[in-house]
């Protein structure tokens, strides 16, 4: 059933609108079939972006509770951030634990990408798991000190039920992190 | 340690690029700590989206393979799709899947909400169980024909394995979903 099927061809693409971090491309697509139709999408301007779980210990992981701009509250949710142009994805990861919670980790590894919403948005996640963390502090740019929650990965369910804990990375990642740490019986 | 903290006061709001589908607001924020700061965020002009796990059985869950412009390949996941102005959130997924699978529901269950990138959007997404199908195609507003997938909810693992299923709305829900559906001995 999942045969390859023929990707639209790109008649056109340009900017439509620009903001210091934002960039709307309009694109105009031919699919197989004949059907032209112009979609928009939001380009990433960056390398992507790192989403990291911190394991303080095998059943342990260290959320984060920050001011989100875009929902206009506090949410709940695992140390993310962009990587920066010098930086591969596990250095990214590195340096926005060290920022975010304090920890350093002398063990990374990368666990798989998402995208957000790929109908209109370009955007990738890598998630990493960071263990056997050490503690080391780097200032990072947040503008409030960031509050740091040690949650059980057992506890995943209570997790849910927070009104604070929406971030659909954060739940996608907990629940792959849980599926390879915790072993069923 | 999780304590109610004072949301940062907003000074000013302005629109800052505007597209058809797109608009960035600039907020002028200013933190409890009297740190002040200009974030940039994209609204959600619409009234959300609904995320349907469609059930063919106890067991299966029908994906979709369709062709995302934001990463420019065909990418597998859930049915979803915007809410529109005259509907509530069970009648959008009910509206959604008879588009997208051709299948109707009489249970739908609203099992929670995403948020997708909550530092710089406000959009969010509603997860809904969509259980007792039906067969009943509605003509929605597809480009071409979109390719259905029964997945069984125990193989979610070997899913998470394909490159063209990384939407974490999808691998949050469907985690979600098997948790709920599938009892653990």
């Amino acid at each position: 059933m999942s045969t390859q099927r023929t990707k639209p061809a790109v008649h056109d693409r340009r900017t439509v609108a620009r903001s210091r971090l934002f960039e709307v491309e309009e694109m105009h697509l031919e699919f197989s079939n004949g059907v032209h139709a112009r979609y928009e999408r939001l380009l990433n301007s960056g390398r992507g972006a790192v989403v990291i779980a911190p394991m303080l210990d095998a059943e342990t992981v260290l959320l984060i509770r920050e001011y989100a701009a875009g929902t206009d509250r506090y949410e709940l949710g695992l140390p993310k951030g962009r990587i920066e142009a010098d930086e591969d994805i596990l250095a990214a990861a590195d340096r926005e634990i060290m920022e975010e919670i304090g920890y350093g980790s002398r063990r990374l590894s990368h666990l798989g990408s998402f995208s957000l919403a790929p109908g209109y948005m370009s955007h990738t996640s890598h998630l990493v798991l960071a263990q056997d963390l050490y503690e080391h502090r780097v200032p990072g740019d947040e503008p409030e000190e960031i509050e740091v929650l040690p949650w059980r990965l057992a506890d995943l369910g209570r997790l849910l039920e927070r009104e604070d804990c929406s971030e659909a990375r954060s739940i996608a990642a907990l629940f792959m992190v849980r599926e390879r740490l915790l072993a069923k019986p």
